[in-house]
């Protein structure tokens, strides 16, 4: 694997690769040109070979990919094949939402706990998953090896929790506050700008509109 | 306004320039200069002055940027100034978090219903929004002028909603499904494949352990 020289475009794109080759997957095919997987995802099949081939020789002439395998190794470079415990920072309704997804957890994605500063809150469950005062954070993150914090506070609180995370020893917050945050290099951050997605719909259905 | 000269990339950042604008204008600063907003924004503040230039003259040599000014006029290019009456399309968790974002309404987008098959939700409320059933969309959207639907929909469910999404006259769908739509070219579709996302910060994660 030769991944650190991967653009961040391709790593952009690898996640729908992985989804596509799932799609397929479920449908029964076996194997997939790469004309037909280009013409499904509305992306070059030159662009596709360019892609793939970053991750050595998937493809074979006159074959196209293997479907499944293909999938896997996907799977493997997006670290799919580990688990990772995560908590939900915000009791609230995205946070409860997250909570509830069950595709998360089937993909190794376990969410151990959600924390709240809300007294209301704290010691209700959402499903399995209960609510723990933010207090005891740090104590939980080191005890239940967490290495994924999903940040659903308001812009108002993210910054300073954001620090916590960072003095807990969180390598990667997954932040759906309205507020972009200041960590270190070696902290990953993947922003979940709703309100920015809602704000490029408009413009876009405007632009139309005007046409 | 030259708007239709402007290119993606321009307009997925302008969202960024909106949100990084209100926190300066929150924070009680009337001008900026392009070499702070670059510091804070952590762009160049020659991508500053290129991408603002295309939405002309905001900036003056030696004052800065009006930020009040700077933040009203992208609004409106971002559709900001007029409203956009919506309908959430599943009434699940992900359709209830996002039906309960007090902030969607106050900047113009309201959402005036939520539509489900599930009898056991139709009826209920989820704060002052009703949920109705999917059978009486079609007058709905007609009736309350929806330009906007957010389908919130498992993606086994996702690509037939949207041709009746299409069918029904709506142009804008904001796509939390965890699939591609397919659409004629006239309606316009955002996605937040939330899963996606979560494997590019997993991938990012790993990459940095591996270091």
């Amino acid at each position: 694997m030769e991944e650190r020289q991967i653009s961040k475009a391709v790593i952009k794109r690898l996640p729908r690769y992985y989804r596509y080759l799932g799609e397929i997957l479920d449908s029964g095919m076996e194997r997939i040109s790469s004309g037909e997987l280009s013409s499904r995802m509305k992306v070059t099949a030159s662009q596709i070979r360019q892609d793939l081939n970053h991750f050595g020789g998937f493809g074979q002439q006159g074959y196209g990919y293997n479907v499944k395998y293909l999938h896997d190794e996907i799977g493997k470079i997006l670290g799919i094949d580990q688990s990772h415990n995560m908590v939900v920072i915000g009791g609230g309704n995205m946070g409860q939402a997250l909570s509830k997804y069950a595709s998360f957890e089937k993909n190794g994605f376990k969410i151990k706990g959600i924390f709240d500063v809300n007294p209301d809150l704290i010691g209700k469950k959402i499903g399995n998953i209960q609510i723990y005062p933010t207090s005891d954070l740090r104590e939980f993150v080191k005890r239940e090896k967490i290495e994924i914090a999903v940040l659903t506070l308001p812009k108002s609180a993210a910054s300073e929790m954001a620090d916590i995370l960072v003095s807990c020893g969180i390598k990667a917050i997954w932040n759906f506050a309205h507020t972009d945050l200041n960590v270190p290099k070696d902290v990953v951050v993947e922003n979940v700008h709703l309100f920015d997605s809602l704000l490029r719909l408009s413009y876009n259905l405007s632009s139309y509109e005007k046409e």
